[in-house]
């Protein structure tokens, strides 16, 4: 559906603006983030912890499949971590990896997520290689 | 779209049925996996060792989101692996996990596969108590 394809370029821009508190006008006061139950505000100080974390994050999308009430989304990142990511120490390396991630609508809004990273591409490059 | 969905469904059917031979309907003779190029009979031959691996394997569709040429899935699994499953080794432990994993189809057939596995749940769940 055009719609919500436009929804989330909308979304994504806003993550990658910076402008994280413009994330209300997308995202549902209340939330299930991989089936935890979390508000608005935690959803987006999670996003500035990650963005103090990687300085350079940006949101680049490689995949994208909406429907009615459900959008699904290859990310692919290509960023330098500059503090603690994912329980790993920053190595100074710049890391790739994608997230495979699912949301559901409703009233508008995102009221579900379902996010898989890719956890062992993220270790295999942060694992400092002296350690 | 209605027509890949369907599609969908019937290669999921095909998976769960155990036919594993039946996949030539469904995935071209020459896919990329997770980027790496591999053959219908590498795939087919992946899937049966994870029957194997995992004899009462079922895959249950919990989220289908399907475009013009792309496919997106979040699969759920409950099952008991009896043998060597993503690097570990089996406990008897009954385990639950997601994929989110996405599809190009060319000519009809799956020809590029994206999917990442929810690895820390296998880890947690699968990892010996006792070791």
């Amino acid at each position: 559906m055009q719609t919500n394809e436009a929804f989330y370029r909308r979304y994504i821009n806003c993550l990658n603006s910076g402008n994280l508190a413009g994330l209300s006008a997308f995202v549902a006061n209340e939330l299930a983030y991989n089936g935890r139950e979390i508000t608005l505000d935690d959803y987006i100080k999670s996003r500035l912890q990650e963005r103090k974390a990687i300085p350079d994050l940006f949101y680049h999308i490689e995949l994208l499949v909406t429907g009615e009430d459900t959008i699904a989304c290859r990310l692919h990142f290509d960023c330098t971590p500059a503090g603690e990511f994912m329980g790993f120490q920053p190595n100074g390396n710049r890391i790739t990896f994608s997230e495979n991630v699912f949301y559901q609508l409703s009233g508008g809004k995102i009221s579900a997520v379902f996010s898989l990273l890719d956890i062992d591409a993220i270790r295999k490059q942060m694992v400092n290689k002296t350690s």
